[in-house]
């Protein structure tokens, strides 16, 4: 038996604690200041609110407080924040963590030099450790299409741990693998990652299918717009590919978290909801407010690469005419400018 | 002006006149022996009866016999049936070509020689036409994420033509391109007609999900089966790019016959409603009988592939790990064997 310690206790944390608890490991998941109500809950009932499922009985639930009474003894430690969280996780956990333990990242989301150059975010998460410190834990990260609602009942999913080492991806694997929970390993580290977080832009896109197809004339046809959704789609899969090589990805291109995940993403949730507002012609802001101000780690990871990209450009890392849909996400996004999509830059340009 | 002559006035065919039409060519639809009542009724009154539209007054609709009558002037003529009719196509065309005209293939499916070798069906197209003639022609397909009623309607899509002679590909997207229906063109003749046929075979495999998905006791729960979806896909993705170099592309993979072209297929339609049937439980053949014995085009394509890989396995081409899905989606297709997804083959193995 093994334990796990989960800092953060979204939905998507707290449904890895199936696969876990399934093995019979002991999950410990401690929320953080924003997750008092959920920790709450799960105490009172075993309920998890956001999920709207009883976890097992195994899962123990702890108030932020007490992650440093819960840390210790735990083989594995889950940053389970999501990307607006991991530079704050990093600052609860450094001061923690001890030598040999697997720090297991889950944010989906990408980082940035001043400089303008992207790192994978359990770069970021490890910042705040002292360099020989770091060397001592084995860093890690989970990804590959996960409903997390779906994880957690235990409908067949199939991931990819990923790190540098081999022997703390293969105790991943053998901690989280059941017979629905379907698990490989890479040490294409910053490939997967790349790929994980990118997916989500792309799916924002897709969605813009959707709103475009709401403002024609014959919107209530039968003939909906899915081969506009396609071709974003296909080139999204174009983008992620180049920009993992561009971050420092030397394997062969990943299915699972670069189309597999943006499939899984496409299907609905958050970003593709505000990528059909802005299909409409709604700005950025007004479609953000429309929808509450929601989480979106899709919009985010636009903003941080498409600035990105410019100063890439600018320093002749990239050329002008690469990333021609994130680019245009940018301006959308970012910069409020109005939707018009560049097919004829898409493929490497029409011709 | 162009002239382009179509054989067969199915929707995909008949969709294409759009932007043919759109950029004042003249096309001339002629229905096989199966469309006679789609040409009286375009005849008639304009109207596409399966596509439930109007097409332009400049569309002329023929009956087959007239068929020699409409051929000689056409600068393009495109073979317009689907893959169950190709080789009746060919036989129809063969004699009538002219030398210096471009043949344009929508077909999307796989032939194969008695040793199991795979062909793509401009080939087949080719061949009852005389070598020294054969030469004298442009061969050529068009391929990408297109729901032809949305091209019918003028929806944006980004397709593919590609074929040996970069000539006849320009002149195509020429004839073709508008500002929604945007063109782009590629000399890998066999990866692209690989990866369109593939597709199909695929997007069967991801309707298996929400079959399975009602077998389950929580299947009205709000957590669907997409994770298992986006897992088949990104399986699919892999098995596709194998695949065309097993049939001898040496490209680069391609996007929009591929990942974007089995995207649009999974969004709906006759594949993947036969796999919802499979993922229930139910026999291939009982599947085919409650959906009315529909063409399906995705099983066929796994009929003839999958036997074709037993053959190339025995020979040594191919490797008995490869193509999993593929494999067992024909075992359970053609074979009539029970559904049990080799998860842990996917990927290069579980591991």
């Amino acid at each position: 038996m093994a334990i796990i310690t989960v800092l953060g206790s979204g939905i998507m944390a707290s449904a890895l604690s199936i696969p876990l608890t399934d093995n019979n490991h002991e999950v410990r998941l401690v929320g953080t200041h924003l997750d008092r109500e959920i920790i709450d809950s799960i105490q009172d009932s075993g309920v998890h609110p956001n999920l709207e499922l009883e976890l097992p009985s195994s899962v123990q639930a702890f108030q932020l407080e007490e992650l440093e009474q819960v840390i210790d003894d735990a083989e594995v430690v889950m940053s389970g924040v999501n990307s607006f969280g991991v530079e704050w996780a990093a600052e609860q956990l450094a001061p923690l963590l001890k030598p040999g333990q697997i720090v297991l990242s889950i944010a989906k989301g990408m980082g940035v030099t001043d400089e303008g150059d992207l790192r994978i975010l359990p770069d970021v998460l490890a910042d705040p450790v002292p360099e020989d410190a770091k060397d001592q834990l084995s860093w890690t990260a989970v990804v590959g299409p996960s409903i997390a609602g779906e994880v957690a009942v235990r409908r067949d999913t199939c991931v990819i741990f990923s790190g540098a080492d081999q022997q703390a991806l293969d105790r991943l694997a053998e901690l989280f693998r059941t017979d629905r929970y379907h698990a490989w390993t890479s040490t294409d580290f910053i490939g997967t990652e790349v790929c994980a977080a990118m997916k989500n832009c792309y799916a924002l896109g897709v969605g813009i299918a959707t709103g475009v197809l709401e403002t024609l004339e014959d919107a209530d046809s039968q003939y909906r717009n899915h081969n506009f959704e396609a071709a974003l789609f296909a080139q999204g899969a174009i983008e992620i590919e180049q920009m993992a090589k561009l971050v420092g990805s030397e394997a062969t291109p990943h299915v699972l978290p670069s189309v597999g995940d943006m499939y899984v993403t496409s299907m609905g949730g958050r970003n593709v909801r505000v990528g059909r507002l802005l299909g409409t012609g709604m700005g950025f802001s007004q479609a953000e407010e429309e929808l509450g101000h929601p989480t979106l780690e899709g919009a985010a990871a636009i903003g941080v690469v498409g600035a990105a990209l410019e100063k890439l450009t600018e320093r002749g890392v990239v050329e002008a005419e690469d990333y021609p849909l994130l680019r245009h996400l940018y301006q959308v996004v970012e910069l409020e400018q109005p939707l018009d999509i560049p097919w004829s830059s898409f493929y490497g340009g029409e011709r």
